[in-house]
Order: structure tokens, then sequence, then C-alpha cells
């Protein structure tokens, strides 16, 4: 592979000029924002690399997946395939102001390149087809047929994921499957990981007004951002524990193999610690119980309040409206939709029949068994690349498709990448390193290699 | 007064072109927005029409007061001076959105005029200026002293007027004020009001992590949100009863001749339900309860919410920092001061120590007799020019800083103006109709002429 890994490293500016053009390129699913151009650039860099490519029209007007197919180079019609599971879509940008650099002017800082996107998941687009390349360039060709799947939407939740799958689930099916994510954690080591958490976002929203009042009125008329926050505190209780009715009943218990692995995993309580300025975690927890609760447990969170006047100073008004947004991260085998029902229950339950509830996301959650030869061959391969065994996790705590290529197209899945913790994705200043770009693109072309004469 | 009268009617259209040039000009102070220009545009304006101005500098470098003298065209040292109060900033304008025009480029549609400020109290000053203008034009000059105090940060809570009434309130002292406020109520009786209730306004905050964490972490991380929000919990029950330890302490029951007042006004309950879009009201309140509740009870109002992500779409994130406005309207004798220490203990007793406060406004209640030979003057001269007995409010359910004239200085006080309740005031739309500017503009000039020969 030296000379595949050479070209990589050869060619990395250039590589990373691709990376940057599409980090240039705004594409944010929840705003809708930059999609005139995004896909057409997506496509137009899968086309630049040798794909055959397509922007695919997603049911529901969602907004449109990117695909590519390139064939192996002899025998595409008995070579094994391979599917890289990415999403071309980031999160918004806000607060802006905490951003040192233009989120959509990528920058490089000596070894460290900022910009939306760069690491979640643009990086892992270009170091995939940095490793790409190397074969076409060196080799004159892939020793495996390689599919992209570059979705649009992911960051909203991949909400028509389901609907695509069903419709033309078939042309994305493959052998085996690349997730993102995977790469290094903060002890230096690989990581890979096996599922992820599930997803129900909703926005909370109650009217008692029809329109902003005096605030001198709040003696006797209603209050939309005082009943708000009571509808919300009956879904959480102080210990965290959720008070939904039937929210915890779909949980099966993670089998023992996923429990020793996350007993095993390193423990990086001291750098959360320190990374987001906290003294303890929710209820006391630390070492196998922390990681167990942040690997096992479901979760109620809100990610927006909005009422009234928040800008400088004092507005004396009665707010007529009050919305919040929520996320609940789930776990197998909870379902969105299931959630959402018991969710409106609750609250109608508790006399807030008022109070609407919006979904904007639902995700399955999904957990693959650790055994299977392509998460062998992966660990294998992560070895061989970072010189270290790699981290295994059951799940992620965050969330992703992975059900509707797992489950529903029955392949397996196993997760490579770019990933750091000090990437701050979603965050403001997201980044990576040369270094975790080089990384990602040797890990994917030795996957490549290996995959193509393992499984042909 | 036929002369005086018949000179504000065939010059309305340059005293609307007067008040328009007033509300062209921002003056949030909220905001601090348009303090560049509205002082100096507010001094021009009393020059223009007679007066010796000065931009009066405001102690805590408040944003500036503009006062106006205007003496009496004969024998000014033995005439009687009356003080008009008013102020020349503005509520902020968000949601701009909602607004049918721009609001700081006042718009007139068939009878009704749009700005932001045309009523409260732009609007005033205008009617006022006209009578004033009258006077000098018709008669040669006005038959007593004027002094105009027009303050500079009434919106944001007057919270340096306590300071300049110490340092200069000779300066302003009268022999009688009109306050801002007064006009006609929705069945087209002119009202009147002799106090108003204090208020304390709040910026509640609390920060959990040093920064925004990806909501996946929320199984782990402290919740700023849910903090917020528990704690603003137990500041008012659901029966609206406020929590605080020893809230309602220092409230001292209404006179009887008050509380007569009260039962007296008419039920707007009707229109209150139509205007706001409510079936009811708080707890069931209706009649004269309504009314009591309204006039003779504080209040604990959250004026806003702000946490996390509040655009389109979802972001997935578990905010660092959470927020919230609130405003407390007080009535005789609570104290701002005092309820801000007792909102402290109160939260640090239901461990909320790292609840954070800011006192954002600070304003005593205030609530003088209605019998006072002033308030006679100024209810007879109603009763005159609008053709029926006005309404006597004991308080008015909003907060000015009248306690600082009439308590500190000493003088009695009374409101004559050209409100209205479909003046969408603090709202988008504010508005004014000419025939309320005649009305107050006609009333201010009866009152002068009444009180220079009574007080004569």
């Amino acid at each position: 592979m030296k000379d595949i890994y050479s070209h990589i490293e050869d060619h990395v500016d250039e590589s990373i000029e691709q990376l940057f053009e599409l980090v240039r390129q705004p594409s944010i699913s929840a705003q809708k924002l930059g999609f005139d151009k995004a896909p057409g650039l997506m496509k137009d860099i899968l086309e630049r690399n040798g794909f055959e490519a397509e922007i695919v029209q997603v049911p529901n007007n969602g907004l449109p997946t990117v695909y590519g197919y390139l064939p192996a180079a002899t025998n595409p019609e008995s070579a094994p395939t391979l599917l890289f599971y990415c999403h071309y879509d980031v999160q918004p940008v806000d607060p802006l102001d905490l951003w040192d650099t233009d989120p959509f002017e990528p920058t490089r800082v000596g070894e460290r390149l900022y910009g939306r996107g760069i690491s979640d998941d643009k990086g892992n687009i270009g170091a995939r087809l940095a490793a790409i390349r190397a074969f076409r360039d060196v080799r004159g060709g892939l020793p495996c047929n390689i599919k992209m799947f570059c979705e649009g939407e992911e960051e909203s939740g991949s909400i028509n994921l389901p609907d695509l799958i069903a419709e033309r689930g078939d042309d994305f099916r493959a052998d085996a499957c690349i997730w993102e994510g995977g790469g290094r954690n903060l002890n230096g080591d690989p990581f890979m990981y096996m599922g992820l958490k599930g997803v129900l976002g909703v926005g909370l929203s109650v009217r008692m007004l029809s329109g902003d009042a005096h605030s001198s009125y709040a003696a006797i008329l209603p209050s939309a951002p005082w009943r708000l926050l009571r509808a919300l505190a009956t879904i959480k209780d102080e210990d965290e524990r959720i008070l939904i009715n039937g929210f915890y009943d779909a949980i099966v218990e993670p089998s023992a193999e996923a429990v020793a692995a996350v007993e095993a995993l390193p423990d990086d309580a001291p750098e959360w610690l320190d990374t987001f300025g906290v003294k303890s975690f929710v209820n006391g927890l630390d070492g196998e119980d922390l990681r167990k609760q942040l690997t096992f447990q479901p979760t109620a969170n809100i990610t927006g309040l909005d009422s009234g006047y928040q800008a400088a100073g004092q507005k004396t008004v009665l707010p007529a409206l009050a919305k919040a947004k929520m996320d609940f991260r789930l776990v197998p085998e909870q379902r969105p939709r299931d959630i959402f029902d018991k969710l409106r229950k609750h609250l109608d339950k508790h006399g807030f029949e008022d109070v609407e509830i919006q979904i904007l996301g639902a995700v399955n959650p999904y957990r693959t068994s650790l055994d299977s030869p392509w998460v062998q061959l992966v660990a294998e391969t992560a070895e061989e690349i970072y010189g270290r065994k790699p981290v295994m996790t059951p799940n992620m705590a965050g969330t992703g498709p992975m059900f509707d290529f797992g489950e529903t197209l029955g392949m397996p899945i196993a997760t490579s990448g770019i990933d750091h913790p000090s990437h701050k994705i979603h965050a403001p200043n997201e980044n990576i390193t040369v270094e975790d770009f080089l990384l990602g693109a040797r890990h994917a072309a030795l996957i490549i290699d290996r995959f193509a004469s393992d499984w042909g």
C-alpha cells in the first residue's frame, strides 16, 4: 500500500483544496440554505473523481441526495461493492459571533483547517475521495465497486430517508458499508462504533393571545411563556427521569457483549469536564456508570427556548407566543413515532392540549453486533493504520440513519473516518488537522484494498 | 376658547407633520438606538415652539432628558407654573415583520396615523405643542409658565430619574403637573388616572457549560434551559400566586374611595377578550374582581425567554446558556429594591444560587388622592371637551415615574392625553387617529387656560 499512501501524502494540498471547495459552498439543511448550488457541486466533484453521479430527488420534497457509482477497474459484475455513507449538508452556523473565521471561507492556520462541515461530514467525503483518487492515479482504477451515498438532510434528522430507501433502496445496496464517524479519541486511540441512537426532534409552541400585549395586562391575561414552561416541567424530573408514560417501555437491555465493551472504554470524563467547563455530571455519575448513561440511556433535551423580547434592555411585553425545540435521543427499540404519540398523550393528560407539537426529525436507533466479519476487517485495518487496537463502541450517543441501511437494506456497517473530539462539530470554529485527514484517507484506502481481496 | 380650538383645527396638518418629524427619528431607549440625534431634534422642536430648551445630562450616563421652559406672556414671576411630563423615547419595534408599515416612516392611512411612538408618547408631545402654539399665535403668548419635561428613558424603566430629581429636581418643580396618558376608553368616555404601578425589571441567566455542546451529551451534561425553567417555576404557582417569601408584605390596602372608583369603572372585559383573542381571564376572574386584580395586584411576568437554537428546523445542541427577562409590576408601597432582594433570597433558598439576576428597571409605585383640586380641574375640563364625565382610575396597571414628581417633588398630578385602547402601544402598528390628536390638544389648551385663571 506504500504507493497509495505516498500518493495521498503527495497530493494532500490538492485534496484539501477540493475539501475547501465543498466547505465554501453553504449547505445548511435546517435552513435550506445553499441548496440551489450545493447538490450540483457535490455531483460535479464526484464526477471529477470518476464517478457516474446523480442528483437523487428525495420523497416529500426533501433536500436531494447525491449518489455516485464508480465500478471496479476489472470485472465490475463479479467484484464486490462497498458503500460509503456520507452527508454533504451541515449544521447552522449560529452563534456566528463566536466564530474566529468565516464558517464558509475555509481557513488554514498552521496544521489546523477551519470551516463549517470541514469535519462533519465534508471532511470524510474529502478523505475518501483522496483514497479513491490514489487508486485511480496509481493503479489505474479501483479493485472493487464503490458507491458514494451523500445525503442532503442528515443534519435535519434524515426525515425523508426511510421513504427514499423504500423507493430506491436497491440502487444503494452493497456488500458492506462504511459509515461516517470513526477516527481517534482523546487518547489518540482509533475508535469505531456499530450503532447510533435514534432521535425524535420536536417543536413545541403555545399561543395564548392573538398578539403581544403590554405587560401591565399580565395581571389578568394568560401568559404563553409561563404556560410553556409549566408544560415542559412535566416532561422530566430533577433527577433526569423522563415522566412521559411508557417512554422507557420499548427499550431492550443491551447485550452483555455491548455492556462489556462500554465498561472497557477509556475514561473520557476528565476531558469532558475540561472541554465543557463543568465540575460534575448529571446525578453525580462517573466511571462506567457515566459511560453507560451516555451510551444506553435516552434523553429529553431542550435545544431552544424562544419567547417575547430577547435583545438588550427591557421591553414591557406579555408575549402572545412561546416556543421550545426539543430532541429526544432514542435507544433500541424505541421508535420516534411512538414517542411522539406518547408525548402528545402526556401533554393532553396534564391539561396542555393547547401546546402544539411539530415533528422536526425522526430516526430509528440501530445497534449491530460487534463480532461480524466486516467489523473485524475494519478493526484490523484500523490497528494497522493507527498502530493501536481500536476502541469499540456498541453505539454512539449521537444519531444517524444507520437503521435504514443496516436493518432495511441488511448490510453490515462499521465506521472509519477523520474524527477527533477537538473538532468542535456542530459548534463555532469547527476544524480538523491535516493529520486527521491523512489518517482517515489512508484507512479508507486500506479498507478498500482489503475488502476487495477478502470479499472478492 | 373658540379662537384657540379653531387654530388647533386649522393647523392640524402642520402639527401632524411636526409629530411625523419626531416619529421619523428612532429613539429606542432599550437599545440606545437613535440617541445621537433624538435629543437634539427634541430640543430643536421645543425651541421652534418658543421654549428655552436644554439637553439635560442624566446621572449614571443615562439617556438625556430634554427640558424646556416657556414663560407666561406677562408677569412670569407671579404667574403659576404648569409642568407637562412626557417622554421622547419609544419601545423596541420587534417583531418587525408584523408591522404593515415602516415603524420609523410615519404613514397616514385615512384618518389613522401609524408609527412607533406616534401614540406613546410622541403623540402627547405633539398635541401639547399644538395647544401651546395656538396660544402663542392667537393670543401672543401663554397665560402661565409652561415647563416641558421630556424624558429619554421612560420605556427603559426611568432607571436614573430618581437620581436626576435628587440632583436637579427644583428646576422642574411646578404648581401642578399633567402626566402622559389619559384620553378615551373603549366606550368613548374620557379617562384619567392618579397613580401608576411600580416595576422591577430583571434579566435572569444561567450558564451550565463553557460552550454549547452537541445534544448527544444531554445524557450526562447539565442543561441550562432545564435549570432556568425549574428556577422560574418556583416563582409563581399555577393560581398566579407569587411564591417569593414576603413579596406581598409591603402592600397597603387601597382606600375605600379607590376601591369604589374601580367598582364604578366600566366593564372593559368584553373588549379585552376580543382585543387579545382570549376566552377568559386568569383564574376565571370577571366584573369588579377582574378590575381590582388589574388595578391593585402586583405581577410576575415573563417578558422573554432565550436559549439555544430558535431559527427554522432543528439544531442538535445542548445550549450552554439560558436567559429570561421578567417584569414585576408593583403596587403601593412595594419597593423594587426590596423585591429584588427577596427574589435573590428566594432563588438561593431553592438552590438556584447560579441563576444570575440583573436589574433592568426599577420604579416605585405611586397613587394620589382622587379629591385634590387639581384632579377636579382636570376632570371638569375633560367633561367640557369630551362632553362626558371622565372615568377616574386610582392607578393604571402600567408604570411610570410619577413617584418622583408626586412624592419627591410634592406636586399634584393628573392625566390628560390622546390615548385610546386601539393604539397598539408597545406593539406592531402603533397608531392614533387625527380625532384623538385634536381632542388631546384641545384638552391641553383648556387645562392651560383654566389653570392660569384658577391658580393665578
